[in-house]
């Protein structure tokens, strides 16, 4: 891609407007943001002049939106009508969403009625609905069409269409009554009824549904394209395999925010400003800074311990620490199974007594390193005592809150991500503290 | 699903076998897993040799392995060489992978010659190659055919290929010529040459390059399928949208567990033993509680201011904690920016000047919040002093590791997961602890 760029600015530059051309039509569509991101304004709009209707579409839709904006606002109302209605209607929804007024206003001037209402209807569709990822663009047959119709009209309409490789058959009123993957077209009679191939036994998702449970589905069933009906079970659209993928990604990098202690954007790295990066890592930041006050004043208390066996101060960081490595690992195993719905809420019990086990384990394993090591260095029993005592304990209570609170979050309707590390290693912090010092007064007799 | 699961065993145990076939015919393949959780070893049996030919096959690649196993050990050769027979070889390879030796071995014995040849090429391919998770399986058109025949051959061989949206041209040597998408045939002229239409500017992969990235290829060009060609550019396989769906999800999962300091696996969360848990979660943790020794030994070396004021100690799990989550958000995000090719080693400094306005930012914000409440509890300016300026600094020093140490990794070939929270807190403790107690000294003159 590199040298790509070298080359394409040299053409620019020569103004060898032939070569150039030639030279962007080898490049695919959806690496265009990667080259126009290294060009300045007058380069980028001297290239994307140079495109094809479809592609000028292709690559606008892949663009990041402030170059989006930058484009709106440096082309004619004709060209921009051009890309409007070269967009597939999912694509210009979004682009409305993420313009601001002024050129949302221009891009509505722009668009013909009929897409304007079709527009319309898609942004009253909630941000995390299937409704608000699908393309109103497939391919509707009829059952009492012969396969040589059907043909003529993918023929006719289809190729624009987003997916071709699934058709949909509708009654008079639009219900779904089936599908027709094109390849069972193929091997069918021209005169055959699309009514006798077609599967009847069609999976489909409504407008209102989740749109990560739809994400889902394509994952578990490997689906290309998915249909979308309204409550009245009519079609109305349909969800392809790489909005799928989108969701998919999103959900993930979601999760990956929410349980490092962030409130999830959805803006790059670098397109985000420190100000958004600070309002967004703050948040939880003083939340989970002032929890750990409860931890302090624990220790508090037990001043006259630490100050008869100044020693024990030592140890709070790694009690605490594994403490809160303990938790982790089982709330990030629990959080995922959730997510990926490996886990269930009614799993509720067998996931717990997995993990009490597995902490008994790693418990015991803890405190015998650690209390060879102890000997070793302090030729101290007792202490190896305390601590290994210490370790087992909170290694139980650790990955028994790791479990036990993401899947009561889910059992609340809460996101089971925010019961992730940052928070279960406040909560761990506190009960390991008090662990220690408890067992400490206790075997020690201080 | 559960009604369903209900009706088939009432009609297994009232030996409806007419209904119970019909019945099983409305379940989608990759449903079966789940059916057959719920049914014992008996039932499974009678409810697989009900199934067809086509749909066996699908609904044992569908099963997990533990699954597979035992079907295998319960039906005959003939039964085993039908579903081998109907298997894509991928998954037929990935079968002979996870099967013991002597299911292996019965499995080779009822392989045709052709196909087991096929199986030992495929069992080559490293691991996390693209040749891995390829199949063998497409359909390959030469230049000099007609839409016609090009056609034919589709409905010949296409239909059962994994999938025949894309078809591949080679030449006699088997060399990649060109892509034609089967919707490209739909409108072209049935005498038109497959070398005039079909698409010589194709994405390709080779059998070496790492799965993850190829994955990646088809996140970013809205791939369906990719052809796999050998060193010699020879044609060797296609890559399906659902393998690399899979890849993605694995490589996430495997980042989530690397990220909070377990060792990855394959098997759920289930399917994995408590010892295997044990032994997974057991490694990190003993290297990050021996690590955070060093937390502990500083400490030891302050034992005399903190007998001066004991109230310090108090504030040493804010600090640590507050620390960690800071560094933890920071390399959270880094690691998924360099996951997903947003940050790059090049942008080092770009990011590294990001973290360090945005944790001056937060570090002031938690000082001056956690001054006013130091004031209000203790009336002791000097200790918000202290602890303002350990917040501070202690918000820098994360958030600069957050992203120093995920790059270095990452220029250094390791994966960047393992930077992440669980290793960078172990070693912002000991920095913050180290700036706390010399700030204490400096400021308090102890």
């Amino acid at each position: 891609m590199e040298e790509n760029i070298n080359e394409i600015k040299e053409l620019i530059e020569n103004k060898k407007m032939n070569k150039l051309h030639e030279k962007l039509e080898c490049i695919n569509c959806a690496d265009f943001p990667a080259l126009f991101e290294e060009l300045d304004k007058e380069q980028i709009i001297v290239i994307y002049r140079l495109l094809s209707k479809e592609r000028a579409a292709e690559v606008f839709a892949e663009l990041d939106s402030d170059v989006q904006e930058a484009l709106i606002n440096s082309i004619t109302d004709k060209e921009l009508q051009n890309i409007i209605d070269q967009l597939f209607m999912d694509d210009a929804t979004d682009l409305i969403e993420e313009m601001p007024a002024n050129v949302v206003k221009r891009i509505l001037k722009n668009i013909n009625s009929e897409n304007r209402k079709i527009i319309n209807e898609l942004l009253k569709y909630p941000d995390d609905s299937a409704g608000s990822i699908m393309t109103v663009e497939f391919v509707d047959l009829k059952e009492n069409m012969t396969v040589q119709e059907a043909f003529d009209r993918i023929k006719k309409i289809g190729l624009k269409k987003e997916t071709v490789y699934n058709c949909y058959v509708t009654d008079a009123k639009r219900k779904l009554l089936g599908t027709v993957e094109l390849k069972d077209l193929l091997v069918a009679e021209r005169d055959e009824l699309i009514k006798d191939i077609m599967d009847t036994n069609t999976f489909k998702v409504t407008t209102v549904m989740n749109k990560e449970e739809v994400a889902k589905m394509f994952d578990k069933y490997n689906f290309i394209a998915l249909p979308v009906v309204d409550k009245e079970e009519r079609l109305v659209g349909i969800i392809t395999i790489d909005d799928a993928i989108d969701v998919m990604q999103d959900a993930v990098a979601e999760d990956f925010e929410i349980m490092a202690a962030m409130q999830p954007t959805e803006d790059s790295y670098f397109k985000t400003s420190i100000f958004t990066h600070s309002k967004n890592r703050i948040v939880w930041l003083l939340f989970l800074m002032l929890s750990s006050i409860v931890t302090g004043s624990i220790i508090t208390q037990y001043e006259e311990a630490f100050a008869t066996i100044p020693l024990l101060v030592a140890f709070i960081p790694m009690i605490m620490g594994t403490g809160g490595n303990c938790g982790s690992q089982s709330s990030t195993l629990i959080i995922r199974g959730l997510a990926t719905d490996e886990i269930r809420i009614k799993d509720f019990f067998k996931v717990w007594w997995k993990e009490i086990r597995v902490s008994l384990i790693v418990g015991i394993i803890l405190a015998v390193v650690n209390g060879a090591r102890i000997m070793v260095q302090y030729q101290n029993l007792q202490l190896a005592f305390v601590v290994g005592i210490t370790l087992v304990i909170t290694a139980m209570i650790a990955k028994s809150l790791g479990c036990i609170l993401p899947i009561l979050a889910k059992k609340l309707k809460l996101d089971p991500a925010i019961m992730a590390a940052p928070l279960i290693t406040t909560i761990v912090d506190t009960c390991s503290v008090l662990v220690f010092f408890n067992v400490a007064v206790l075997i020690m007799h201080i």
